[in-house]
């Protein structure tokens, strides 16, 4: 069984797994104040250009969107974020487990929101007469790239981040495939371009070649005040907080997070063109590590031998939308295959 | 100035200011443990045909929404209702602040969802592989009549309540204005069939002549276990609740509940029928006490002069939804002197 | 029967029933934006000296407490009280639904706390090294009087809110029985230096002569914002708020309030007086219209068959603390009735 | 320096890192639904004698306790533990941030509670007239070892779960340092006995030899539906689940999880022994891999020039609490050694 089902298949790179090896029977403080994390941290600051920001290690990405919101927004306050982000769909409540509302504003299948619908939904809030009946937007969530793949051009997250100030909006930007994003074909934002633009985001290591670990950084100052009691609260102190510090530093150190993501983006954009060469055709039209192509239904059980995918939604009655992940561990040979066999069925 | 912006612009039918007045100084437990509330219970198990139900009496609105469904709800359990629902608009959030996501479903302008939008929702969240990933459907909510003044016909909710019997959702039932949808000319639904229908409803006070209070009859004996205490931590339970169970004497003893509703409706549709003869068209089509007539823009300056009435919404660039209600205080005059005025200025 | 059972067994005081007759027919905007409330308002900045303070009406004393306190704390700060306050013991969770803890800190009979363990409290957080693995102080609360009656004089208010001030902890002060506090014999405090000396405070109506109501003044700017959206949220904002704001007219535009508070007063005080005569010993030595005086359990069963009043505890194997209170609705030949019964028991 | 300052200094025990390291590049389903994991709950069903109990994992102690709390409580209920309970002290009110409140019972230094006070604390709830205005009791959580390193005897927790049975309050033992207790010299508890006293517990990995994990039983069925929900909702659901499930395997595999405890029991009683030797006393007199020491103060500064340890609180003007903490990492020489400095110091 070859796997595109998701990028977070494996365990951790092996030059994380190596280092986790060399340094396991060091003893060091525990919850992320050991000289491992500190390092980290400082060379994600340099990485950004934000020599203040404040940098914490998360475990997951579900506990981290649920922490950081929750210590954003006051009770009244909801997060204004795409009808198909992460925290609306996919986190059980997470975020109303904070007391919050999701605030959905409509999208498309790449999962982006504007600028002008942010200041349209807060506009129309603040203008009604019966404000304080309603939920107030409190912040900004989107997802770089989004759960569907897509980026955020700089022009549009400008834009998003002029409207947001404007509003007195926080922008907290979910990286949990940052890498991918970053590294995709006609991406022309910078991480110190992202870093710039919003007030918090993430950069995810559980998809991105970490065993796992999601690390948050606070640009804004405002934002600093207590965090750690905050993840405490929300069960995300590690006690042995080393072990995520040390995976970002590895990560950090010598580029690996951009080569993971790198190889991870050629090779889907050779399955992308390889799917397309057969005529297959997307849901979304994306450059990053996650592809949608739709199939007929027929070939399902055939790919379904060899390859294990994703089933993401029905495109007609005789369609599927299938999703196909590339990550730091997907050999090209798999690629090859796998377009080899669509090729088969396609009969081009 | 001549009130048609809420029904709740004035105190309280005078036959309860009497009452209140006459009782004044008698002494009595509180939270609801007195005669008048025992009594008051009793004629509304019999008025619903309910020897057996739940009745306890909350003083607004959001507050028994919130009580009912944070009673009802396991954390992870969110509460299916229509977009327009109040839940999802109108409560600051009331419901996530007990944890919970509003599972908001789409719906017209007049405001309802259908048992098959409910089986539907059910289902795919059943169905999916990664269900507990997300909030499951765990009660359904609706309002009769519904924010924009629709009522469910008896045939839809006995579809309703199937579906949510076989889905083992309990059904709630926000009956703000209950006793105007019971009025409604082409309702055809009892008081006994919609407490038959439902798991637990609610009958309006606030809006149908009370001081303030809502009627929670609850009929689903496993969901009365331990209500009270619920009541008590939403903030619900009234020190002085005879004044609770005493205005809803008044209402039931001889019927006064539906002889308010059935004078609001009556004026409701003759300002319905005068206004059409004028021309005008409705937002929603409906027959109960809030009507939702489109008028020029041009007009609203004119007539905001004499009348007082709410602004719904734009309709299109040149034309406002405006809301007219009635209730047991609005008198036939009023109703004749608007309509003289639409016809002026619609000039027919 | 004759009740000393609690300070809100009756309605309202006449007063505030006539202008509810008065005003019945009366048109005005819902939530508390009617003339009566704004009227309220002043006046009750004017009997702070607080021209710039915030005030709010809510219907009850939970309820208000959570507003307050959910509105003031972040997620993860909790809130300072007595062991024996009302927050921690009597609101079913109320606080903790809005997801704070209530950090209690021991007290006596008389349920009072000092500033010296408030210093202490939040010393002891902000020094430990694991710091943010506890809850943080983020406000104080205390009740004036406290629920076993006791008041704050003056210099240990002065105390609590200079050590407040240095701690950055707003103090919130519940006066669900302020009335009876200020007119208390050995009261020394003046309403204007309550209001300096803390960040929020409320009047209580409900154990005060009103219907219900209490009424919230914040005099901390930085408390202020967004307050009515936290009322909302919270259950607290009544349709027909001028039923609110008219109660407070009434209570504070000729003094009944102070006037409701001396006579209650007067006549616990005649009662303590008579019952100590009689040899009874109290549970806790206070001032005003709430006195828990020690009998024998043998006195029971017969002064319940004429009384109403509440059993406090258990003092030791034979002897009960018991409740008696006294309010604006208590008369004089009442307590002269008890005294005597209680003499002819104690047979001095 | 020598570490006693925790059990979770260093990684993983070895075998368990030998094992991350074989299985890295393998592919497997995420979420705790692999094979590894499937094997580990086998494992753990068969240690516990529970063919039919649901084993679940999380990653760290504080969100497995705000998990399976939050599962188990309804929105008025409160949990009683001992007032030194991690959940009361050290979680940043985790539990609160899920509704709910602490009710703490007092306890001594070993941190115990007793079935007397379970039962008087439902009982005095129970038979109060107001009960629904208080918090309900609605669970019991016990710490096995205590904070404190104190183990329950077998008949102690006998007469604790037979309480509980009676008053309906389900059982949850925190067994973070499970292993330690169940090999102390004068335990006389299996784990059978303790999984067939309880309704749900967990066992300990990351105090215990693992990266990180927490091995949570569910044998009460009735607690068993959609727990997944909640650890998804509480953020606990691991992408890469094998992790958890695949170090548990190791661990009981083999007997590795006992082997290791046992390691740590060995040490710290030979510390035990010889500081008690050298004539200090101890905080608490247990027997598990915490000692809690009593030392001059004037011996801190020399000892922590070359030892790691806690200072766990003042227990005179002179004199301080320490914890050390013995693991499956510590060495035989590391313990020779503090015990001679001690020696030295106490001129022994």
């Amino acid at each position: 069984m070859i796997y595109f089902q998701c990028d977070y298949a494996e365990g951790a790179h092996p030059r994380i797994m190596e280092r986790l090896m060399e340094t396991n029977m060091e003893q060091s403080l525990g919850y992320g104040e050991d000289p491992y994390s500190e390092k980290a941290r400082d060379l994600i600051r340099k990485a950004c250009g934000q020599p203040e920001a404040m940098v914490q290690f998360l475990v997951g990405g579900t506990q981290t969107n649920a922490t950081v919101i929750d210590s954003i927004l006051r009770p009244y306050q909801g997060v204004l974020c795409a009808a198909s982000g992460h925290i609306n769909c996919h986190e059980t409540g997470a975020i109303e487990a904070g007391g919050h509302k999701v605030l959905a504003l409509p999208c498309g299948p790449e999962g982006k929101i504007t600028a002008g619908q942010i200041y349209e939904a807060y506009r129309s809030h603040m203008d009604d007469a019966t404000a304080e009946h309603m939920v107030q937007p409190g912040m900004v969530y989107i997802s770089n790239p989004t759960e569907n793949g897509a980026i955020y051009y700089k022009k549009e997250l400008e834009e998003i981040s002029h409207v947001c100030a404007a509003c007195g909006l926080p922008l907290f930007v979910d990286g949990a495939r940052l890498g991918y994003g970053l590294m995709a074909p006609d991406n022309d934002l910078t991480l110190n371009d992202l870093a710039d633009l919003c007030d918090v985001f993430y950069i995810g290591g559980t998809k991105v070649g970490a065993l796992f670990g999601e690390a948050v950084v606070i640009t804004n100052p405002a934002l600093m005040k207590d965090f750690r009691y905050m993840i405490k609260r929300h069960g995300g102190m590690m006690a042995k907080g080393r072990l995520l510090g040390l995976q970002f530093l590895v990560l950090f150190e010598d580029g690996l997070y951009w080569e993971i993501s790198r190889h991870a983006i050629r090779l889907a954009m050779r399955l992308r063109e390889g799917f397309r060469e057969c005529g297959l055709k997307y849901y979304a039209d994306v450059n990053t590590n996650q592809q949608f192509p739709i199939i007929p239904d027929a070939w399902l059980e055939t790919l379904s031998k060899k390859y294990a995918f994703s089933e993401w939604g029905k495109m007609d009655e005789t369609h599927t939308i299938v999703r196909f992940c590339t990550s730091w561990a997907t050999e090209a040979e798999s690629v090859e295959a796998v377009i080899e066999d669509i090729r088969k069925l396609s009969d081009k």
